[in-house]
């Protein structure tokens, strides 16, 4: 009977047989288990643990190959790439190491940094391609310390092109990247993920292409992962390529490398690189169309649509490997059509999660950075521990200085004239910069016909959510409460909900009501006094530049306003109102007037002085509605304020 | 405008003010804040905080002695009454050091483990007497040393009795309390709250009433925190003494020991081990009713309370101390008349709270021992950390082995006969066990007409909350689904609800649905199939003796059942089901089985043998519905099992 019941358990993958032992105690020290309610089991995995539950679940994937590019501005453009392809699931992507980049530099462009923005600041597993070719020993783990130290967990190991005719062997040297792949593993153990390149023709300058696998499988057996091959142009290549692996022993996962064509130039340059030579059959289509970019880069989408359906359909491979040449429109309509392009508007969190491995348990964030992550992140770099579960069980806060507002992932993706004709070439008063926000707000162009898509505090139009309050915010900041933080409250909506669910399907969410705006003394002194009638409803901080600081927040404790019950799992409360970090915050929301706003006009111009004048003169305040369950009375509290202004 | 805002702030007291710095990372820096929300302030202030607190916000408040009694069975009865005098609210009890009955001992008598008991199982602020006389300094060390790692925090110190007429002073020893104090804080610093006995007409052995204030003033000089008084007949007697007590600069509290009169020979005890003369007034009131208990008592209660409301009158008084002879009528009468018996309803947390300093930040636990609170605390008093905010931040739970089931603070405050009256003299198979479970769910008297108040996983009658499932209980315990904990699905009543409400008021407070029932492995087996159409909506966990093991629950996380969400504050979660704790509880509630109710019956009986067969055969079942909005599903669940066994 025992037995039988065994047999009808349904939840077969997930059932925990303990036979055995009787002893509690015993039974309890035996059993690992994870420190914090894994929402997400794709952040507590490392890249091949992924890669194999892809494959052992049936779900194909794809992953993205970018290069560093060549000026800071065309960085900003590659991390707003980031994000909007992110947004489609790559299990990965990969930026290429540039030896004539300075690529392990802090320099913008380098492709050290532009890995260390994709894991740190869009929540992207990332691979660093490192290429070892006439570099020392010291210099190569040099890099791989720094990768290291940014939360970088994935190498591909590459030898890299000789410079010049000149090269020849270094005894103990880094001649092939099998020398890398060692050194890794010799100095940082399991550390690294290592991914090797596969050559489907064989590598052009292998003896043979028999040679060249068993250079693929030397490098396997000194430890690497995974491989990612050349691009090729027939999907029989590639299988054929695969099973040859297969027949010398290689088993790790091999990524077929897809290369849509999106260009005839681009086409002959690649090709010249890789010494590949290109089918006569394509030959034949391109040359006559080879003016004609649109042609050209259909039949590409074409072509790599069917390569790649025929590569998933052998069931010999799970996941493709795309390089993009840093462009979007091409990869992502192959990855449309074959339908593993997957925007999963469910988000994990509220806030877009870190993808470096010291922030895996993070779950609760102060929501005053809610329209500035990438700061946040900034910030918070140098932490040791992240804040799970708890805001509280965190000591107090230390958050870096934000010194330099032109960080290039904090960089306004729009140029000084654009923010001009925003945010107006010329004030006139108080009055002007209400009339900004409230364009900004309700999405109407401004007198000279400009619509404001983005403020000094959040680089991207109004939120969805944020849009539930439209018409209440409209009518403040006409007022002069000038908004730049708000949630509505939300009592026990599913997790799936489109605008504001978040968290594993089978969830219900939850908000408490917030608003956080500057205004000015006036109002905030009216303000104060109504908030006497709400005292045991309303928390509030009130705060000036100069740092005078009036709460009613009980014993300095984080306030959560936004939370979620799942199926099984504890309680997550991802977003809270701390009032320490309050305090940082306002620094940074303050500065944001001079920095963003006031810089765009000349010193001493009457523009830049009223900018000043609110910078010094306003207050920071934010309010929550501990009544969630009830209708959002913050409301009520600011027409209060105003009716006692009359 | 600015200092005008400042002083239109309403929340005086809360308001914090951080004038001046404008760096963020500093200001957050100089912050100190909570590492867990605050829920109740009691929890995390020392003794004479608690005291200060009470006396600025002008509560009144009252404390209460007891003295260790003579045998495990009044040690029994006597931690009842620490339960049932808890309720009204004492500020602190304090156990008396009995020389003669090995006061340090591990016995359950001693006076060091009946005030841990106090301590760590009924959650009671304590303070352990000790006396000095005629013991060495490293007797008294060790005493120390112990009370601290029991998780004691308040010692009265006292000189004690010295044996036999020729006690003499002895150079470097003990001679009087003051030694007592200098030497706590010459070897534990300020770890320990001290106290120091109080004379208003002067001790006895004192050359005069004077040079007795001036031995009071040098206990406090070396580190007393205040003082309590010996008993006295009159108010004026002790607001005299306060009066010379505070001309000589004696300013710390002064807490009166009340005695009310309860009995004659009580009386005359007292009054003779204590050397006091009773009033002429009250010799003339008692001497005539001498024999009648009762009169005496009522005159008791009335001459108290009249005393006591003098005493708060005056101004002077702010906490009452009772010397209750380990009595409860007549002190509990008196404190009820004058209004500080302060039976709150409300509870801090769904669970009593233990108040063991280590324990402060505590407020997770595990469901299962909903019932058996003592067990838990048993059971984890070796932990060095208690879950807060997240039961998985715990490292993996060692629980003690809880081998001895007649622990005394555990013991079934039952006898063998009354438990055979409500369990059956005779069983006659499952059924009759059926019946008992049935009979304790619906308070009905059993067929040979007792009622069943009692079980071996509750030695309570049912929870207020669990009548609400009366009902549907008592349908399926008479099926053989035999229900041992459950609670009903709260979705957001206000945290004052009286029947499932806890924490601070202003709050909400949600439970899922949970029921945990022993059940035999036919109806298992039907359980298991019906569970597979609510496999997304229900965790289980299945166990039996042996330790084989059915669940869904994901990578073995904890499911948070209870929490709540309160104005200012971050989210508590005190309940969880945690799959790891589950086996450890299932030894426990397995072998109740054995130790509770087998034991009873006599070995190889048939009624012995019906328990083991069932302890040897079903199992251990708990259900959550993790849809807490929706209605309760897991009565239709058990339905479902029930037709599918039809």
């Amino acid at each position: 009977m025992v037995n039988e019941t065994q047999h009808t358990c349904s939840a077969s993958s997930s059932s925990k047989s303990d036979g055995g032992s009787s002893s509690g105690s015993e039974s309890s020290k035996d059993s690992s288990r994870c420190s914090t309610p894994v929402l997400d089991a794709d952040r507590h995995e490392r890249l091949r643990e992924k890669m194999r539950r892809r494959q052992d679940s049936g779900d194909k994937w794809f992953s993205l190959e970018f290069f560093p590019p060549r000026t800071a501005n065309a960085a900003v453009n590659l991390i707003s790439r980031f994000d909007r392809m992110g947004a489609g699931g790559p299990l990965f992507i990969d930026v290429t190491w540039h030896p004539a980049g300075d690529p392990g530099s802090d320099k913008e462009t380098s492709s050290m940094i532009i890995a260390n923005t994709a894991v740190n600041y869009c929540g992207l597993e990332t691979i660093l391609h490192m290429t070892c070719c006439n570099q020392t020993k010291d210099d190569i783990t040099g890099h791989l310390q720094k990768a290291k130290r940014l939360g970088l967990k994935n190498i591909m190991a590459l030898r890299g092109d000789p410079v010049g005719e000149e090269w020849e062997e270094e005894v103990d040297g880094f001649n092939y990247a099998v020398d890398l792949v060692k050194h890794i593993r010799n100095e940082f153990d399991d550390y690294f993920d290592i991914c090797v390149a596969g050559y489907p023709k064989g590598h052009p300058d292998a003896e043979s292409y028999e040679a060249d696998l068993r250079h693929l499988k030397e490098k396997v057996s000194a430890g690497a992962d995974f491989i990612i091959t050349q691009l090729f142009f027939r999907s029989e290549t590639f299988l054929t390529f695969m099973k040859d692996c297969q027949a010398i022993g290689i088993t790790c996962p091999i990524i077929p490398g897809i290369f849509p064509i999106q260009g005839y130039h681009s086409l002959r340059q690649l090709v010249k690189l890789s010494k590949l030579e290109v089918p006569q059959e394509i030959k034949d289509v391109i040359e006559p169309i080879k003016d004609n970019d649109a042609a050209i880069r259909n039949y590409g989408v074409e072509l790599a649509v069917s390569m790649c359906r025929e590569l998933l359909d052998s069931g010999m491979v799970h996941g493709l490997h795309f390089y993009t040449l840093n462009r979007e429109v091409a990869t992502t309509e192959v990855l449309k059509r074959l339908g593993i392009w997957k925007e999963d508007p469910r988000r994990p969190l509220p806030w877009a999660v870190s993808a470096h491995p010291k922030r895996r348990v993070e779950d609760v964030r102060p929501i005053f950075w809610a329209s500035r992550p990438k700061s946040y992140i900034y910030r918070t770099q140098e932490w040791d521990d992240f804040p799970n579960g708890r805001w509280g069980n965190s000591s107090s806060p230390a958050f870096g200085e934000l010194k330099d507002y032109y960080l290039f992932y904090l960089k306004s993706k729009s140029p000084r004239e654009e923010l001009l004709k925003m945010w107006g070439e010329e004030l006139t008063g108080e009055e002007s910069v209400f009339e900004v926000f409230t364009c900004y707000i309700t999405g109407e162009p401004n007198k000279n016909g400009h619509k404001v898509t983005c403020m000094p505090w959040n680089d991207d139009p109004l939120a969805t959510e944020t849009n539930l309050l439209k018409e209440e915010l409209e009518k403040v900041n006409r007022r002069g409460i000038l908004t730049i933080n708000s949630q509505p409250n939300i009592n026990g909506k599913p997790s799936t909900d489109p605008i504001v669910g978040w968290g594993p399907s089978g969830g219900y969410v939850f908000q408490k009501a917030y608003l956080e705006f500057f205004t000015s003394s006036e109002i905030v002194t009216a303000l104060l006094k109504v908030l006497k009638k709400y005292e045991l409803r309303v928390n509030y901080h009130i705060v000036n530049v100069k740092g005078q600081n009036i709460t009613n927040a009980p014993d300095l404790q984080p306030n959560a306003v936004t939370w979620g019950i799942f199926p099984g799992r504890e309680i997550i409360q991802p977003t809270v109102v701390d009032p320490v970090s309050f305090l940082s915050w306002k620094d940074e929301a303050f500065a944001l007037w001079i920095e963003q706003w006031a810089k765009l006009y000349e010193e001493e111009s009457p523009s830049r002085m009223i900018i000043q004048y609110i910078h010094d003169n306003y207050y920071l305040v934010n309010l929550v509605d501990n009544d969630f369950p009830l209708e959002n009375c913050l409301w009520q509290v600011v027409d209060d304020t105003f009716e006692l202004l009359n």
